[in-house]
């Protein structure tokens, strides 16, 4: 028998699991968003009903994934009746226990980012599960294999050290790539010559340990080259800042 | 006629440079080293004889490449005799008239992250040239492009802005890993759950602008979620400190 699922969101957490959770032959049967169109959108790619009403969402299916941005969440609980069915929010960050009005609830964490318009296969992406009961656990952990190879139990404690960790290797890698090329821009320099380093970089941090990998001024603890990178930075802007507390801390996993 | 070349340092950048040169069909005659150690290891890999005395460097050579640390270039330009070959530094930081005592001088630099363990391939490598002569531009651009695919000319300025932008896109962005991986140690858990999202971050640095691939907290200029982050992260480390300025270095890049 298959499983009944709505999908409460329409962001890029929620059309990339959705499409995975069809594919993987669940039936989904509704897409709520806050806003209509949103909501329409992502329902036509999957061929289902759409609405922006929390109060005619479904209220036979077998799972809920809520995936809506962290602070919206609360307020999606409140609005959604009583259910019997499995309820689970995406969030690294949030407890499980914004659910607890449900009878049988949990956490369904896909440890990646997402970005609507890119496909990504998320049978890689990492899923951390957490479940109130064993009626969650079981059914959560049965859709989380059916989508991804990589999946794992996990407490809130782990989830939000992942959801960090998250920030530091992706959001501000990101950050320091766009940093990187707005030194280049002032000099008319393209952003493509980042690219084989950038590939490099990543190379190394997937092969070798990130201790070892890791080279540069702060590596060597050469004062005179930070110091003449420091000079040149625009203090108007955070290049300076960053550059100096990155290699202080840099120079501390070094002294260590 | 095959031209003769000198390699003056046998570190990483020594490494990877002199192979890629000996197998675009130059003859290397004589690889320096202060470590007469690492002299030996390189010019063995080379077939080629190894000193650690620049008394003894071979006066014929049609290009010397300094490819020492940035802080020692000084020393070994001092200790060098007269030469009438093309010399040049590979560093992106110091200045071309370091070499101003010999008559044809450059600078060769190689923009990026070199392990010496690690292979890589050269003609891919960005090859940034500055020369002081005409006789010295076009044998280091000859050079060059017997080696890599991307050479360039640039001043000391656009050098030193690449200099700077490959600190934060290649070192800040491992020491951002490594600073992921010890949130994930401290919990128990495995360096390689980042893996997918390391890939997919470098995936959209390299596809679309990194302007528009930043997502997260800081993004989204979601202050719960980052000031929940901030007081879980220890202040005995650089966690805290580091995540707080890059998130108002990002939501400053967002509200320009």
């Amino acid at each position: 028998m298959k499983k009944n699922v709505v999908i409460i969101g329409a962001g890029n957490v929620a059309t990339h699991l959705s499409i995975a959770i069809r594919n993987a032959d669940y039936n989904i049967i509704q897409v709520y968003s806050r806003q209509i169109d949103n909501a329409v959108l992502l329902a036509s790619l999957l061929g289902v009903e759409a609405t922006d009403n929390l109060e005619e969402i479904d209220r036979s299916a077998d799972i809920y994934l809520i995936a809506v941005s962290d602070s919206a969440i609360e307020k999606v609980v409140a609005q959604l009746p009583g259910l019997k069915g499995v309820v689970a929010h995406t969030s690294g960050s949030m407890d499980m226990d914004l659910l607890e009005k449900f009878d049988n609830y949990g956490v369904f964490y896909p440890f990646q980012t997402f970005t609507k318009e890119k496909q990504l296969r998320v049978s890689e992406v990492p899923l951390l599960l957490e479940a109130a009961t064993e009626k969650a656990e079981k059914i959560l952990l049965e859709l989380a294999r059916d989508i991804s190879n990589k999946v794992q139990l996990s407490n809130a404690r782990m989830r939000k050290a992942l959801h960090i960790s998250a920030v530091f290797a992706c959001n501000f890698v990101n950050h320091m790539y766009a940093l990187a090329g707005e030194l280049l821009e002032k000099e008319g320099l393209s952003f493509t010559l980042l690219e084989p380093l950038i590939r490099e970089t990543t190379q190394k941090a997937l092969t070798m340990s990130v201790r070892d990998a890791q080279t540069g001024p702060a590596r060597r603890k050469d004062r005179v080259v930070m110091n003449r990178h420091i000079e040149t930075l625009n203090d108007k802007s955070f290049h300076r800042e960053i550059y100096t507390l990155v290699s202080e801390s840099i120079m501390k996993m070094y002294s260590e």
